[in-house]
């Protein structure tokens, strides 16, 4: 069976400026590796009604399984759940399961659970809270579509809450082959290689090193015996 | 006039299964924004045919500009250029210019154009050449696509290529205040002020520093004598 598919939908115009460099979509693209889930799409959008609707509708079509980050703290430029409830049609309001953490939270921190804050309680209808141990307000899965922060340290915290919830297939092994030859001196013998284990993907990923060329090649695939063959039968091709 | 906006295509297996970290869209973000050019999305897709065919299509339709990094290699996996063709129904084959540069340089270093390096000179018909000084196998413009190099210092000498030939707009301008609260507490307040200025855009983005709550609220613009009223505006109601 082949494994789950997933997209990652990453929100914020701070990214498309160029002011902050997303470190979520790595970190994500790893972890879904793991646990044997295809990440096979990302999307980035701002901070634009239209635009997050548009991409949640597309993505939850095309894929098992979708990610989110950014867009759901207190301020006006956080519209992620609004959005998310519309690309539903489903009914958003504040919850009372969602207010009852911020309100145990900020009763602890003696801070006010002011309007804004209580904005973080809007959940849409029938989705279920994704928990959140750095800084309480919840994320959410809403048919396919899992939502999280932006922040980073808060959404690796969302992503381990939400992904043992989650079906994985076999995870994708990889095994490196680093050569010190120039990608066009093997290009040939290596796309011959690659056609003959056509259930493993082989990619060459060029360097240079000290003024020399370079380039890993990488083998994927989630059968450790053919994985193994294939190596063996690659540095056979490529010795020393 | 608005800007001229733009999109961003990645492509490449090794992004989406976490062995690799982007570095281009955040190098391509900046840049835009100097020049005046409005990124609004960005897509990362899989070294996948169909996948690469379908987003060119969609995003040389929806933007202004489109900007490509990654698979224009001499290996069996670099298969963007024929991609780009196909989205276009350009006819492509080895290209006379591109084999000349591309000869020269071999020739100066003493190595084979051989049948995979000869794979770097398929370019589309139509298409303009884009200089890569750094390894010379050249990047192309067609129609509104530009396609470059995913290896960072070959993308990056790309961009320095291409940015002066296209005409950008205003600069974005980007102004920054800096608070020691959580955006809980500011996040009323905020809200008004960003409803009267409905030209900038105001994005807040919180950060935790040796156990206290901050956030960073950033205006954005392109009219300077605007930004700086809104910004003594934002400094006197968020005064120290």
């Amino acid at each position: 069976m082949p494994n789950p598919t997933a997209a990652m939908l990453v929100i914020g115009d701070e990214i498309l400026s160029g002011r902050t460099r997303d470190a979520n979509m790595h970190y994500l693209a790893g972890q879904l590796t793991e646990v044997g889930i295809d990440l096979k799409e990302v999307r980035v959008v701002s901070d634009d009604r239209d635009a997050i609707i548009a991409a949640v509708r597309a993505l939850s079509g095309g894929y098992d399984h979708v990610f989110t980050s950014g867009g759901i703290g207190p301020t006006h430029d956080d519209i992620t759940a609004d959005c998310i409830a519309a690309a539903f049609k489903a009914h958003i309001d504040i919850r009372d399961d969602a207010r009852a953490l911020l309100q145990a939270h900020y009763d602890r921190s003696g801070l006010d659970l002011n309007d804004a804050r209580l904005r973080m309680a809007r959940i849409p209808d029938g989705a279920t809270l994704i928990d959140n141990p750095v800084s309480t307000a919840p994320g959410f899965s809403l048919e396919n579509v899992h939502v999280m922060a932006g922040v980073p340290s808060v959404f690796k915290a969302m992503v381990a809450s939400v992904l043992p919830t989650l079906t994985g297939g076999a995870p994708l092994l990889s095994r490196t082959l680093r050569l010190m030859m120039g990608e066009g001196d093997i290009a040939a013998p290596l796309g011959v290689f690659a056609a003959e284990f056509p259930d493993l993907s082989v990619g060459s990923y060029p360097f240079q090193r000290d003024g020399s060329y370079g380039c890993n090649i990488v083998v994927r695939g989630s059968d450790a015996t053919l994985l193994e063959r294939a190596m063996t039968t690659l540095e056979a091709r490529f010795p020393g």
